[in-house]
């Protein structure tokens, strides 16, 4: 693309099989204009999970480094623009319905996570006799 | 668990320490009542992206096999329970911040995908000289 041309995504198609089959990237947005998008590392493990916008699915791609919208903020975010932990896009996946995403990126850096883990989910539930709790398994 | 207690989930803390480091789950469950789930295979392969309720996500938990609300039938759905393709969880997992969940499962059969694929990502967002455009990864 251009520079100067600014990358939009099309309104998805009503038909089913044009969706799921077809290869237009018609990114399907929920009512607040946002989309799930799934981050894994380039070795496939989950790191964390976070909305983009169409701007931030945008500079995405157009950049190659991960933008977020922040829901409690309502702000577009780059990833590791204050820590440093940017994250450079391999591969860029959508899903049958086109409405998630799948993320996968170099970690510049050693944490997704804002607790300065490497992944977000690092809780297993576990079911024990008197409910269910958390146990670490990243401490 | 007794086998007639049902399971419940207390309410989220308010405190962000006790959300982020404790091990009390209390899943953020969204203002429609759904939390959403990232599939992944014991490979650790993303497979597929679906939402749950407090009642699909005890059930879950309670019989090991992943249960889901489906938003456009507005019911609760066990995976693989027309299609065979059940998913037995191996491990469940949360983020930080408790609103999202990991599962990870064994699936029984070929695909997670319903349109007989093993993974919902199968497509790749591809940009070119015209804009972006999807690429099959698998077939």
């Amino acid at each position: 693309m251009s520079a100067d041309s600014k990358l939009s995504f099309a309104k998805p198609s009503t038909s089913k099989a044009e969706l799921e089959e077809g290869t237009a990237f018609t990114p399907r947005f929920d009512e607040h204009g946002l989309i799930g998008a799934i981050v894994t590392g380039a070795d496939g493990v989950v790191l964390m999970f976070a909305f983009m916008n169409a701007e931030a699915l945008r500079l995405t791609i157009e950049t190659g480094e991960a933008h977020f919208y922040s829901r409690s903020r309502k702000s577009l975010w780059k990833k590791g623009e204050t820590s440093g932990n940017v994250l450079r896009v391999r591969e860029l996946l959508t899903d049958c319905d086109q409405d998630i995403l799948l993320v996968k990126v170099e970690l510049q850096g050693e944490a997704a996570c804002h607790t300065g883990r490497r992944s977000c989910f690092y809780r297993r539930v576990e079911a024990g006799a008197d409910g269910v709790a958390l146990e670490f398994v990243t401490k």
